[in-house]
């Protein structure tokens, strides 16, 4: 029986794991913490039976505690709450499904504790990566990721020597704004942005995609990952999102992994690696599939790629600011308070005023984020 | 200092696996065999220095004594010779080269005094593979494919668990008469099914690549050099050759090696496994790649590969006359004394022909050729 843990469950990645777990007879699942859901978190606790469960925030979790009084399960709330869900003594696996920088002290908590962290949670890299994977190292932790990308080419590299890679080619969709110029983005509304033409996710990410910060956060990411420099990271635009990245070694060959767009196989192999499990779903076809194609990303267009790239060249604490200044700005645009491209611009202008802090602690990424929020409160 | 023997040095594999030495500083040729061409074996002796070389013919083998009277070379010929290059005490790889059936010998008797096989001789499992494969696991010998589908096959599986295969993807160019009826393929002369558009290979691999029955032939070594069933092998037209073959597994994650057109990468990937050492050459350019496609092939004008599957299926005697019949009726075609298609027919008449033997040994694979020559003689 393997035991897991699962920071965000009542979101994209977390039903999804939820169902894998379904599917497959021999997980357990000792907790779960969500944000606000307590209608959807009671259902998860009523079917899989954890002995520990967090909210957001104490009300939600005294509502919790009246909906699942007959259940032997007890509820936590906040910070505090997350981290006990990180370290539940049971559990082998921490899944960190959760969205935003809550996630990384709860994953800090976790690998001190000795738990495999199923990476999901894209900040807890970008932003804490120089802390992260050190302490992994030395706890003799696994980081194994649930990013389709990255779990691509966290498969392309079993067995392999990460010493002879010599670059990873991380695939793109482009988004649904692929091949459009500035004049074209900037006339770009929410609804527009949130059409994703391959992947159903959440809203937050469905806007990085189509803004391609989403996959400036995955190279940076993926340079912590696989221990490679952010240049060694090129991304390439595959539009069928059959591809789902590849690596190129020393000898030149070129390791890919391909299949359908369905987040529950990087999520299955997380958790059961390096055991590969039959799963239920659609397979690639390849008598039906006809073609795949190649693009370069345009950086002056998508320039938060071009940014990621500089914010991960300078690294320390500028990744951070990077990351909270796209939160900030997707959130307002969401909002519909800002144009499209300034999410972008709000990036840029937030890197510049950010003075770099080398090698931050927790604190310091955190403040960091703090700062940021601030200067673009008054600024835009 | 790696050591190795190479049986077909002066053709085109063993030309080029010399290339690979002669990159990398730290291989060192024990034993040379070739069939004919004396000049060639003569020059490679002088910048190899094996200790043991071997001609085809006793008369060829004077010549080539009389040529390196110099330098400190034993020279053998014939069958004999083969199997003293294939036991040669120092050597820790042998490269089979060689083309035909005569391989066989050697690679058993390789595989009995422990070397390990870096195969390139199509027929050793074509016909023995019963034989060859559990032989080696036995004495506990790799065999490790040069030819660059099943090197892609054997790099997908790298690091993976043979029972988690759910079917090996088998690349395949098409050839030049890709989409082609039969009433095309009926006027197609010597030089028009020489010209392959992706590899530069030899004449006789290259007329089976035109028929498909290479791919035939490939398919059922894949059988046995992965362990799965003939019908768990699909052929996919892939006809930039940009994938070099994928695998799908229990979980529908496909995984694919690609690159540019080079046999020097599986050569010195079979040398070097698990290592990949830095290949000078060409790579792949995904900013220059536009697309890759795919097709079904057409079993029905290629009817050579729908011919491999069923002498693959009943397995015994079977797959030696299918690659037999080829033979033949491969060096009658280039001998412009048959049509194109007569190979096929031949292919077909002889298999219909034959009676299989089951589980047959050296001697009766040996004869099962001889009868399809003698029976093709007779009757075409």
């Amino acid at each position: 029986m393997k035991k897991i843990a699962i920071l965000g469950s009542t979101g994209s990645i977390g039903t999804q794991t939820l169902e894998v777990v379904e599917q497959n007879k021999d997980i357990q699942v000792t907790a779960l913490a969500a944000g606000g859901n307590v209608q959807l978190l009671e259902q998860q606790i009523r079917r899989f039976r954890p002995s520990l469960a967090c909210m957001g925030d104490e009300e939600k979790a005294k509502d919790l505690r009246n909906r699942t009084a007959d259940l032997n399960v007890r509820i936590t709330a906040g910070m505090e709450g997350l981290l006990e869900v990180a370290r539940e003594p049971q559990s082998e696996i921490l899944v960190t499904a959760i969205v935003g920088m809550i996630g990384i002290r709860p994953t800090i908590a976790a690998i001190e504790a000795g738990k495999d962290i199923a990476l999901a949670n894209k900040e807890t890299l970008v932003t804490g990566g120089h802390i992260i994977m050190p302490l992994a190292e030395e706890r003799n932790v696994r980081i194994l990721p649930v990013d389709s990308e990255h779990s691509a080419i966290f498969q392309c590299l079993n067995g392999e020597n990460k010493r002879e890679v010599h670059k990873i080619l991380l695939t793109a969709s482009g988004g649904p704004f692929r091949g459009w110029n500035r004049e074209q983005l900037s006339k770009v509304q929410v609804e527009d942005a949130l059409k994703h033409p391959n992947w159903a996710m959440g809203r937050k990410i469905t806007i990085d995609s189509s803004t391609m910060v989403n996959k400036g956060l995955e190279v940076m990411e993926a340079r912590w990952l696989f221990g490679v420099a952010m240049d060694q990271v090129q991304v390439v635009i595959q539009p069928q999102s059959v591809i789902h990245s590849m690596v190129e070694f020393e000898d030149g060959a070129v390791m890919a992994q391909l299949g359908v767009p369905d987040m529950k196989l990087p999520i299955q192999y997380a958790l059961y690696y390096p055991e590969r499990k039959y799963l239920p779903g659609e397979r690639l076809d390849f008598t039906k599939l006809k073609s795949i194609s190649f693009e370069t990303p345009d950086r002056e267009v998508f320039y938060g790629l071009e940014l990621a790239y500089r914010a991960g060249r300078q690294g320390g604490s500028l990744p951070t600011v990077y990351n909270a200044a796209n939160e900030y700005g997707v959130a307002k645009f969401l909002q519909k308070k800002i144009p499209y491209l300034a999410i972008v611009e709000m990036i840029e202008s937030a890197m510049e005023h950010h003075k770099t802090v080398e090698q931050p602690g927790v604190e310091q990424i955190l403040e960091a984020e703090r700062e940021t929020y601030e200067f673009l409160e008054s600024r835009w």
